[in-house]
């Protein structure tokens, strides 16, 4: 069987690892070509904005044609390139997939992105005569935003995964793949996290798949720092 | 034809007006539960996690089962009780609708989010012995992520509109009704958004469809303040 060339432009340390997570997953061979953080500022140069133009990782470009958003990456991947695998046809199955498929982006980032900025805000680059102040508002805003959204946003997720299941219900699919990311951050940097045991659960089974193996093998860690 | 049991739980001024104007535009008939923000807080009350565990708006209840998460809903309609409207059925303008149905809330909510918690962290809430810091601190988070991250992402959604198109193309489809929140709120509060021509020519077709104007109407306006 022929398969289109797919190259994947990969940001070590992000969440575009998901994308190569995904083609292992689907036995699909690909090309890698990784992008480095700048040491300083730790993004990625704008040389990606010559394959795709809001210049975001990850990028899959399938025989030329660019495609981003890792949600939709991996609905395409599903659609066009499994077979009918690692997405539910109908049903409520369907149902669970294509929620957590939005929910990790839609929802469970931006406090995990404010908790991030917050943390930057009281951190050491910032003038110790002002840190008092930084520190108050980082208290602030973490406590009226980013802690109460979590932890509306994340006790359902531990309840999707209970019982060893996978978040569109029995089988393992693409929202497991869309969702890891957040997940692994909540458990790594929110406060009291050890006590979503079925999501820690569920990244040990993640972490046993031979194919998320393989992609941090060749992607490299997940997570930052 | 009979159709199912729709229900919007719909929450004041907030993107949950995307799905009342896309039931509008499929011409299909609901049930609308609005839910007030508190005063003070701005938030909705618990009531809505009777309906769905995650709190969120918005939710539809389609014969009494809850769908969350804007784009999962609105690709649903478009899949399941749309008759093949609103979503492309293939090639390039599938493509095209997929990434903005995820841009939306993937890429674009997270800046716009971090703007309006840096209104807070300079605003008149704040003490005004510490505002030296606080306006220091939201500069340097709006000039280092805000505004850097929205001059990546509205030139090319800028573009995606260009010629009196939509997102996915030559039609109307579910990822305009998707991007809309995202775009009005950008060219409300960016500085400098008025640059963006074509997502304003965009806003003004999208205000003159029948569809969003009832969707106004019965669900008030789209934005806060």
């Amino acid at each position: 069987m022929t398969h289109p060339t797919f190259v994947v432009h990969h940001l070590e340390r992000s969440r575009s690892t998901r994308v190569l997570w995904a083609l292992e997953e689907l036995g699909l061979p690909y090309t890698l070509k990784v992008h480095k953080r700048h040491p300083k500022t730790m993004r990625a140069g704008p040389e990606i904005k010559a394959i795709h133009p809001v210049g975001r990782f990850p990028v899959l470009t399938v025989d030329g044609v660019a495609l981003a958003e890792s949600g939709a990456i991996l609905d395409t991947l599903a659609d066009d390139h499994a077979d009918g695998r690692l997405k539910p046809a109908a049903g409520e199955a369907l149902r669970r997939y294509r929620y957590w498929l939005h929910f990790a982006e839609g929802s469970l980032m931006a406090p995990l992105l404010v908790a991030l900025i917050m943390d930057q805000v009281r951190g050491p680059a910032v003038p110790f005569f002002v840190r008092p102040v930084t520190g108050m508002i980082a208290k602030s805003v973490n406590g009226s935003y980013t802690w109460p959204q979590l932890a509306d946003l994340l006790p359902p997720a531990d309840a999707a995964v209970a019982g060893g299941g996978w978040f569109a219900g029995a089988d393992f699919t693409m929202a497991d793949i869309q969702m890891s990311y957040g997940v692994m951050a909540a458990l790594a940097r929110v406060p009291g996290a050890d006590k979503y045991r079925n999501l820690a659960d569920w990244v040990a089974r993640v972490e046993a798949r031979p194919a998320f193996q393989k992609a941090v093998e060749v992607g490299g860690p997940v997570l930052l720092g």
